[in-house]
C-alpha cells in the first residue's frame, strides 16, 4: 500500500491517488453527495463522495460514520477553488474505519457551544483534537528547540538535576513531601541549588528545562502545582547585566524563529502579528518603576513589602508599550526584603542585583547575580532565617552542625573557589500564554495540575 | 577590561594579551619559576611566571594560591612546542583571586589515588571539575540536541506530561507516594499513559525527555530511582517495524552527530572510536534469541518467565558483534507473560508486537505497537489483573464503576477513535554509559538518586 501523506501536502498531488489518515471531524449527507471533513495534525480537508451505484458501499459506510472515528482514505486529489475548505478536495475511492468512535462525544467539538473549562479539562484529549489548540504545542516545540539552539551556539551544557530532594530549596512553604525509603523527601521547587552546583562543578554555562513543583493553593489563571521551569546559570559574569543581555538576545532569537516558522498561522488563528523587538528591552530600576506606577494613580498595597503586584506589572507593561513600543520590561534592583538569600546584595544591602522580566505586563522571569562568596551567602541566609543565628560564630566561622539536613551540600559549593555567576528562571507556559494572548496558562499546557485537579 | 576568552581559544592569540578565567588546578613553585595549571570548561593551560623583582607581587600571590580557587588571569600567549601541556603557555601579568578555595580539598583531584565512589558522590561538584567527566555531559548535550533535531525534521511535538499522577501507570510496584492536598498521588514511572493520550488527542508524533521514577531498591550499576526517560509515540504506524525503523534511523543520526562533534576527544579521553553503523541493526525474534543463548551454553533461569536476563543479553550482544559486527540488536516477539497489558498481542496471543533494543549487550530501550482498540485493551488489562474481572460484562460492556481511580481517563483514550500507534521508552544514561564504556550509569548522571542516597 502506498505511503500516507499529510493533509497539508495534498495540493502537490493534484489528480493523483493519495492515502490520508485522520479523524472524521464532520459528516454531511445530502441527497446527491456526501461530504466528510477529515482532520489530521496538519489540517482539515473535504472528502467528496457522489451518491451512485458504483459508490454504494462507500455511501453506506459514510452514512453510518461516527464523527471522531479514525479512518484511512484512498482518493484522488482535486484542486478546485470552488471548494471552500482550502480550495482542494479528495474524491474518496475507499475508506477504512480503523477505530470507530463511541457516540455521542462527551464535549462539544463542533464549535456550537464551547463546553465548560472543567469538562474540557476532563476530556482534554478530545479538547485538543483541534487545529488551533494543536498549533499552541507546535509553537511551543519550536520555542523549546529555538531556546536550545541558541544555547548550543554558546556551548551551554544541558542539565538534568534531581527533583527528589532532601532539603527545601526555596524555604519551607508550598512543598510536596514524600516518603523516600523511610526518610522525608521533597519535590524540588526549582533547580536553583543544582544549577549553582553545576557552576561550582566548573560547567561554566548550563540550562535545564524541566518540571518544578509548588503546593500552591491559588486559584488564578496562572498558577499550577507542576510547571515547566526554564533555567539558566552562567559563570564568570561581570554583573547581572550580562544575564539580562543574554536573556534579551535569547528571547529575540526565539521570537525570530517563531516568526519565521509560524507567522502566518499565528496571524490566522490568533490574530496576533509576531514582531521581533528591534530595540533594547526597556530597563527600569525599582525606584523608577514605582514612580511610574504612582504617577498612574495606582497605589501598590503595603502587603507586597516593596515588591510589585500584578496590577503594578500591568501598568508598567502598558507604560513600556505606550512610551517605547516595547512588550518587554526589565525591572531591576529589587529590595532585599522581597528576594531570596542567594541573590547578591548591593554594598549597602539596600537592594539586590536582580531583575524581573515583564512580558506584556506579566512577570515571566526572575534572575539575579548570585552571591558566590561563602561567608557572605551564609550570613545572608542567617539574616533571612534560612540558617539559624548560631550557624555563624563571632569570629565568622560557619558551624556545619547547625545547618539543616542537606544544606551543607549547598553551602559547600561556595567554599572551594566557586566562580561568580548569575542566571534566571523562566516560566515556559506563561511565555506561551503571553505570545498567543491566551487567557489562562492551562491552555498552554498539555495537562495541568492544580489544587483541585490531579487527573487526567 | 577586555573580554574573557576560553583556554581552547588561546592559540589564535599568540603574542597577544588575553584574559582567562578558571580554577587553579595545580601550582608548582620552583627556584626560578612558578607554574600554575589553570582549568576552564574548555581545557587546561600552563601559566608561567618568572621569579624576579618586577613580578615579586605576583610571585607572592602564586606562592600562597590554594588549588581550586577561581582566578582571573591577564597574560601574554606564547605558543611554543616546548610546553608539554598543549604547546602553549601564558606569561601571566596579573592574577586576581576572585574566590579563594578552602584547603585541603576533601577529595583527591590530582589523580594520585581516586577517592571512593561514595566520597566522590558526596563531593560530586568537585569530582566533576575534571575535563574527562565534563566531556560526558558535553556529549550528552550533543546527544539530546541531535535527538530533537531528528524529530524536528519529522514535525514531532514535544510533550511535557505531568509527573504527579493519581494512578500507578505501570502496575502497583515500586511507586513513590505523596500527599496531594489530602489525596493520594504518585510519581509517574513513565509517561506511557500520557504519550498515548497525546496520540488520542491527534498529536500524531510526540516525544518527551523527562524524569521518571521507580522506588527500586536494587543495588546495581544501572539502577537509580530517578532517571531521564526518552519517550516516543507515533500514530498511524503499519506495524511495530515502523517504530524500530524510526529508532534505528534516529540512533544512527545521533551517533553520526556525536562522531562529527566529538570523535577526536572521545578517542583521546575514553579510547573509544565512535563508528556510525552502516548496516541494519540485527533483528532476532525471541525464539531465535533463545536458541542462540542456548547454543552458547547458558541457561536462562526460569524465574525470568520467558524473558531474557542480563547475562543472556550480554551473550546476544557478543553474538551480534561477532557475527554481524553490530553493536545493536533488536529482540522482537516478547511473550505476553513478560509484557504489559497495553502492548498489542499477536492474533494467537502467544507473543506481543514489541521489542527490546540491546546496545553492546545491555537493554537500552523497550518498544511496541500499542493495542488501540478499546475492548481489546480492556480485556488485556483484565487478564493481567490491572482491571478487576467484573470490569467487563458478559456482553462485552466495560463497567466504568469497576475501574480504579484515574484509570477511566486512560481507557477513554481508546473509545473515541484512537488511531493505531506505537512507540518506545529509552534510557538516556544507559545509552551514554554504553557509548563511552562507563562502568556505572551514575557516572553518566550529574547527580544520582538510589535507595541509599538522596543527597547532594
Amino acid at each position: 500500500m502506498q505511503n500516507r501523506i499529510y493533509i497539508n501536502q495534498v495540493k502537490a498531488y493534484n489528480g493523483q491517488l493519495v492515502k490520508l489518515c485522520g479523524f472524521v471531524h464532520e459528516v454531511r449527507d445530502t441527497k446527491k453527495m456526501q461530504f466528510v471533513v477529515l482532520r489530521d495534525i496538519s489540517g482539515d480537508i473535504q472528502l467528496t463522495i457522489f451518491k451512485n451505484e458504483e459508490s454504494s458501499h462507500l455511501n453506506t459506510l459514510v452514512s453510518s460514520l461516527n464523527t471522531q472515528s479514525s479512518i484511512i482514505v484512498l482518493g484522488t486529489v482535486n484542486v478546485d477553488d470552488y471548494v471552500k475548505l482550502g480550495g482542494v478536495e479528495i474524491h474518496a475511492k475507499e475508506i477504512v474505519v480503523v477505530n470507530e468512535s463511541a457516540s455521542p462525544i462527551p464535549i462539544d467539538m463542533k464549535g456550537i457551544q464551547e463546553s465548560s473549562k472543567d469538562i474540557r479539562a476532563d476530556w482534554r484529549f478530545l479538547d485538543l483534537r483541534d487545529n488551533k489548540k494543536q498549533l499552541i504545542f507546535k509553537i511551543q516545540t519550536t520555542i523549546l528547540n529555538a531556546m536550545r539552539e541558541f544555547w548550543a551556539k554558546f556551548n551551554f551544557i544541558e542539565l538534568n538535576s534531581p527533583k527528589l530532594v532532601a532539603t527545601p530549596s526555596e524555604g519551607g512553604a508550598e512543598l510536596f513531601c514524600l516518603d523516600y525509603f523511610g526518610k522525608q523527601a521533597y519535590l524540588a521547587q526549582s533547580p536553583q541549588v543544582y544549577k549553582q552546583m553545576a557552576i561550582a562543578a566548573g560547567f561554566d554555562r548550563v540550562y535545564e528545562i524541566a518540571a518544578a513543583y509548588r503546593a500552591d493553593k491559588s486559584h488564578t489563571n496562572r498558577h499550577v502545582t507542576e510547571f515547566v521551569s526554564v533555567d539558566v546559570e552562567m559563570a564568570w559574569i561581570d554583573s547581572v547585566s550580562d544575564v539580562m543581555e543574554h536573556q534579551e538576545n535569547w528571547l529575540k532569537y526565539v521570537l525570530k524563529t517563531i516568526q519565521e516558522k509560524h507567522h502566518k498561522e499565528i496571524l490566522e488563528s490568533f490574530d496576533i502579528d509576531i514582531v521581533v523587538p528591534s530595540n533594547q528591552f526597556v530597563r527600569l530600576t525599582m525606584t523608577q518603576a514605582k514612580q511610574i506606577v504612582k504617577e498612574s494613580g495606582y497605589i501598590v498595597p503595603e502587603t507586597t513589602k516593596g515588591d510589585l503586584d500584578p496590577q503594578a506589572e500591568r501598568i508598567l507593561g502598558a507604560y513600556a508599550k505606550d512610551k517605547y513600543k516595547s512588550d518587554f520590561v526589565f525591572v531591576t534592583e529589587y529590595p532585599v526584603s522581597v528576594r531570596p538569600f542567594y541573590h547578591m546584595y548591593s554594598d549597602d544591602s539596600k537592594y539586590t542585583y536582580s531583575f524581573d522580566l515583564l512580558y506584556n505586563g506579566i512577570e515571566v522571569s526572575t534572575g539575579a547575580q548570585r552571591e558566590h562568596r561563602f561567608l557572605k551567602v551564609a550570613k545572608q541566609a542567617v539574616s533571612k532565617g534560612v540558617l539559624p543565628k548560631d550557624a555563624i560564630s563571632k569570629n565568622d566561622e560557619v558551624d556545619y552542625s547547625k545547618l539543616p539536613i542537606g544544606m551543607d551540600n549547598y553551602f559547600d559549593c561556595f567554599k572551594y573557589g566557586c566562580p561568580p555567576h548569575g542566571g534566571f528562571g523562566f516560566g515556559l507556559s506563561r511565555f506561551v500564554m503571553q505570545i498567543l494572548g491566551l487567557d489562562n496558562v492551562k491552555e498552554a499546557m498539555f495537562l495541568s495540575r492544580t489544587v483541585d485537579r490531579i487527573t487526567p
